[in-house]
């Protein structure tokens, strides 16, 4: 009896592995979106599990890449360690701040370092893929990846709490979900990207179209235009609105 | 051609649900354990992203049942429309906190009504279970929950952050990973039970074996204690250890 049983695991074993690579070869992975999320991080008591947070919605995306960039000098083994125990593909990469603490603005050289990986590790045209910059201390609802990995140039969605407000974000013209026509923020609202971090992606394309485009030091809450601007977008009305035309706010 | 592609797509279904089949056959259903947690939430700002990383990292767990009880006199839109999108099997309940400001204990209405809803809906004996408290605005690794699955009576892990300090948790005895000999805590560290909510579990059956078994709002920060206590055990040196001998405390 436990032989027979043997032989009929045996025999689902080979059904499930002959149809998984029917659906393999069905699939056409070329076709398929990558979406590299840039993650600057750095050491404080709280790292660890903010970063496990974020394998466990990363590992609920498919064809997601994440690339961890620590502000240190050498790579630390904490996030070694816990990147080789995350399931999620990944890229570990570190890179220093400026010693000036004179700098109010966190994760540019890191973010630079992201975009310059993707400049070297990409063959341009070869793969379509999205850039997304994913901060360790948010909180990402995995719906949000599918948002944009349609995206043609660079698309945008209202995020929650942030800048002091319960939702920060796009709003389209009633009936036309299509089309964004103004944001709301409560921090200097006429920007001409009045958007967080978290709140926009970009075509992998764009990396190598503006091949100088980065990050710096010098505009300060205003990184999120800095390299929007460089990438080709003159204001984030010119982004693809997402979340059902910026109306999925979350309640919170 | 494209009609050829189709059979074989057909065919790739075939096999893959035929091989699922057989897998279900075989698994044996009744031998798994299902693990119930019990999660109190009350209302504030953060609390829908909290409850979004609890449903991401609980999305990762096999046979997870999730009952969400909310400080409230009836249930909310907001977390009944975001069970309703979170993918892990849940039941949604509803529990006051008594009106006292005084008391400095939070949860235990909600803790005593997920309990009561094991004793009235699982049937004794027939499931294998655990149940465990998992406080909506702690981060959890989700191979946790397959340390405690298998369980006999409870078991106990450390945790990391907690009681100001870095960790907290069981001890055991050199070359004896099997024996908790003592307990790192910074709070009180000569209680009986000297562990965080988040670092034990116990087998369902004991809430039918012990049907009075609850949480109390007398014993501040003894929640721990007042109910393994009253479900048979001394002291936690008679929990089973877990994490490799209460070793596994993660780098923070």
């Amino acid at each position: 009896m436990r032989s027979a049983v043997k032989v009929k695991a045996v025999w689902a074993l080979l059904l499930i592995i002959l149809g998984l690579i029917f659906v393999r070869i069905l699939s056409r992975p070329s076709d398929a979106v990558t979406i590299y999320v840039i993650t600057p991080t750095f050491y404080r008591i709280t790292q660890k599990p903010e970063l496990v947070r974020l394998c466990n919605t990363f590992s609920l995306v498919e064809n997601i890449h994440w690339i961890v960039i620590e502000d240190s000098v050498n790579k630390t083994d904490l996030v070694a360690n816990f990147l080789s125990e995350c399931k999620v593909s990944s890229t570990h990469l570190n890179a220093v701040s400026p010693k000036d603490k004179n700098y109010h603005i966190k994760g540019s050289n890191q973010r630079n370092a992201g975009m310059q990986w993707l400049r070297e590790n990409i063959v341009k045209g070869q793969q379509r893929g999205v850039v997304y910059f994913a901060d360790d201390d948010n909180t990402y609802d995995p719906r949000i990846f599918n948002e944009m990995r349609n995206l043609r140039q660079g698309a945008t969605w209202p995020v929650g709490i942030v800048g002091g407000s319960s939702w920060e974000g796009c709003i389209t013209a009633p009936g036309e979900p299509s089309r964004i026509v103004g944001f709301w923020a409560g921090y200097k609202p006429r920007r001409s990207f009045p958007i967080d971090m978290a709140a926009f992606a970009i075509n992998v394309d764009l990396l190598f179209t503006y091949p100088n485009a980065s990050f710096d030091y010098k505009h300060v809450e205003q990184q999120e235009g800095t390299l929007l601007s460089q990438v080709g977008f003159k204001s984030a009305l010119e982004l693809e609105p997402r979340a059902n035309g910026c109306s999925k706010v979350s309640q919170i």
